[in-house]
């Protein structure tokens, strides 16, 4: 077997930890099996690499930022290589340039194109555990690029595709996938397996311990991603196109509290407002969410949509800047403290009430929804911040996912 | 003109040092010439990299070593270029893969064989600082290797040979070659110029701002050194074949404390014994020096050497291991506290007579000269270390080589 395992930032953080990855991948090896290790940056270094550059030129160039950047990488994987070599098992580290990690040109936010594979094979058919740097490539220009957020997860992804690997196991510091988060909802329980669609509405709700794109390359690739904890030995959860679902109506349940709510009220009603409006905002990389159109008085119209909360201000100075203009309106309105609660699940598809029965229980406690969205798998409700643990709680026991 | 400007870790070591090296770059480049940096690892990162790699595993093989070392450089390389946009110069960092910078297989000892130029030429075209990482390369498996003691100066040295540039510069904390050490010989000259010869004489006898290796390749490509101040705008000291002799019979004078003798005190008059002593040394990789052979009592000959002092106690070691096979002999011994000091220069191989007065000068301050050596264009003496500075002192004034 081909195993792809990928360690994070936190499981490489000081020497003790580095040994600890080191032993579980050598069990591995030990069973006769290839490994491939992808890690981040130890700890906090990327982020102290960003403090540095930032301190002699706060616009440093993204192309000399990844420069900077991929030193990180290749700072853990040779460490962890010297430690995997102290307990006697061969290992080598290579970074992009050595593996050929081919991607976009686009600095800090490339994608990967391309993985040339001779490299690592020939290390495996010298029976070494082969090291490679994650988050980092390079461009047609023979540059460092990086792979932006959780990068690192997706060289693990991209690499386990292009090597055929029989699974790619993504370490972190939790036992795998939650039906909730089970620091809100006490009986929480760790799903045995997945679904790449469940993950992704998961993972876009920011329940994510796995990052879209990777979670999107393994659907693409058909990786078998297993979530799994760095800190002991438990089975963790298998992400994979279909999951035995006979009573899993739901998988989980998620919030995300990065939320805001903006209303345009008011706005005079002229052909394609409402695509200028989310133009503008599109325009300066502001992503909307669950969009809500009404008639309000005076055939005017309202409209209310959902922005990441860290950008909900940005938002309202771009359309004020426009309400002379082209979004002539009365009143624009922002509530910050609302949250979205959903519930995910692949046998929505094929069975309906799912809904009905998620409003039930809210209105059971007596919360109050403020908007609503659909998708085949997931519902999604806005909700006023405070009520979001007893929300999800009272989701949670409705569809019966505790212990 | 292009120009090959080298800095060493001091000259990077904080933010203000990377300005101070930045803004001096720029001004070369603001008179219309190309400017190629190199640089070393900032202040004692590599120090703290391999202390790093120590604790992690205190046999770390040189290949994870050279991976986790050439981190340094490319930090360093891309925060200069961050300095430098941020002063309004376009500038661009390249490490030893960007480059290709092809070196020897060997692991933490590299040599480098061919540079590819193209890129660096591309990017001085479109009149950009380009800032290489010096002390690293690449060898035929696509690793890392790293070339040893003084590597970044024949990085550079070996950048201004393949780039054809117009001069060579190392930057360095002192003025430039002196006739003596300053801090020894109060009234000790800056030479305007030296010969490359004399240079490798003056370096292998510990007064070297500049390692052998870097002063050979020079030589051996015709590059034109010139060793100068990154603290101050002195002109600094040129080195090249032919310097202007007129006067200068001697262009300096070198000591070197770390030297120790060993004496093989009645050693059984065999056939090749010297070969046999000097061999088991060599085999060991330790470099003899100044080598007396006399004939001692009852037809056993004493043979008497130098090595560096921290090998002394290694050498003793190996000869006594062979004191009952092929290296009978009555006693060795060990003398720690003596020096070399030589004079140096290139005006020696058309005058006679330069031995006799330092030999002259010593005998006036009553040091004992316990052995000599001399090359085509050096004079050395070992002496007690304690009689050192007066020696220095002596020879220089001998000489008239101060102010």
């Amino acid at each position: 077997m081909l195993i792809v395992k990928k360690f994070g930032g936190t499981s490489v953080a000081d020497k003790e930890r580095i040994f600890n990855v080191a032993r579980r991948c050598i069990d591995e090896y030990s069973k006769g099996n290839d490994v491939v290790v992808v890690l981040s940056a130890m700890g906090k270094q990327t982020d102290v690499l960003l403090a540095q550059a930032k301190d002699i030129n706060p616009n440093a160039s993204k192309r000399e930022l990844d420069m900077l950047l991929t030193t990180g990488e290749q700072t853990s994987v040779a460490l962890m290589a010297m430690a995997m070599n102290s307990l006697g098992i061969p290992a080598i580290s290579l970074n992009a340039f050595q593996v050929a990690m081919h991607t976009t040109a686009a600095y800090g936010n490339a994608r990967l194109k391309r993985i040339d594979t001779d490299r690592i094979k020939n290390e495996l058919a010298n029976r070494k555990i082969v090291i490679v740097t994650g988050f980092q490539g390079i461009n047609q220009f023979d540059d460092y690029t990086t792979l932006g957020r959780g990068g690192s997860d997706t060289t693990a992804v991209a690499l386990a595709a292009a090597l055929h690997a029989d699974a790619c196991e993504i370490y972190t510091d939790v036992d795998g996938v939650f039906t909730a988060d089970p620091r809100v909802v006490k009986n929480a329980r760790k799903l045995d397996a997945i679904t790449y669609d469940e993950m992704l509405e998961l993972a876009s709700l920011g329940a994510g311990v796995l990052h879209n794109r990777s979670v999107e390359m393994a659907k693409k690739y058909g990786v078998q991603l297993v979530v799994r904890s760095s800190l002991n030995t438990t089975e963790g959860t298998v992400v994979k196109e279909v999951v035995n679902m006979e009573k899993m109506l739901v998988s989980g349940v998620a919030c995300d509290k990065n939320t805001a709510r903006i209303a345009v009220i008011g706005l005079e009603d002229q052909p394609g407002v409402a695509f200028k409006l989310f133009n503008h905002l599109a325009n300066h990389n502001i992503n909307v969410d669950i969009i809500l159109q009404s008639v309000g008085r005076d055939g005017t119209k309202d409209i209310s949509f959902t922005v990441a909360e860290d950008a909900a201000d940005e938002a309202v100075e771009i359309i004020n800047r426009h309400r002379e203009g082209s979004l002539k309106c009365h009143e624009v309105d922002v509530e910050k403290n609302v949250a979205k609660v959903s519930v995910v699940g692949a046998g929505m598809m094929t069975n309906a009430g799912v809904a009905a029965k998620m409003f039930e229980a809210l209105y059971d406690c007596g919360v109050n929804i403020k908007q609503i969205s659909t998708s085949e798998i997931r519902v999604t409700v806005l909700i006023d911040e405070k009520y979001v643990d007893v929300s999800m709680n009272a989701v949670h026991d409705a569809f019966s996912l505790g212990k």
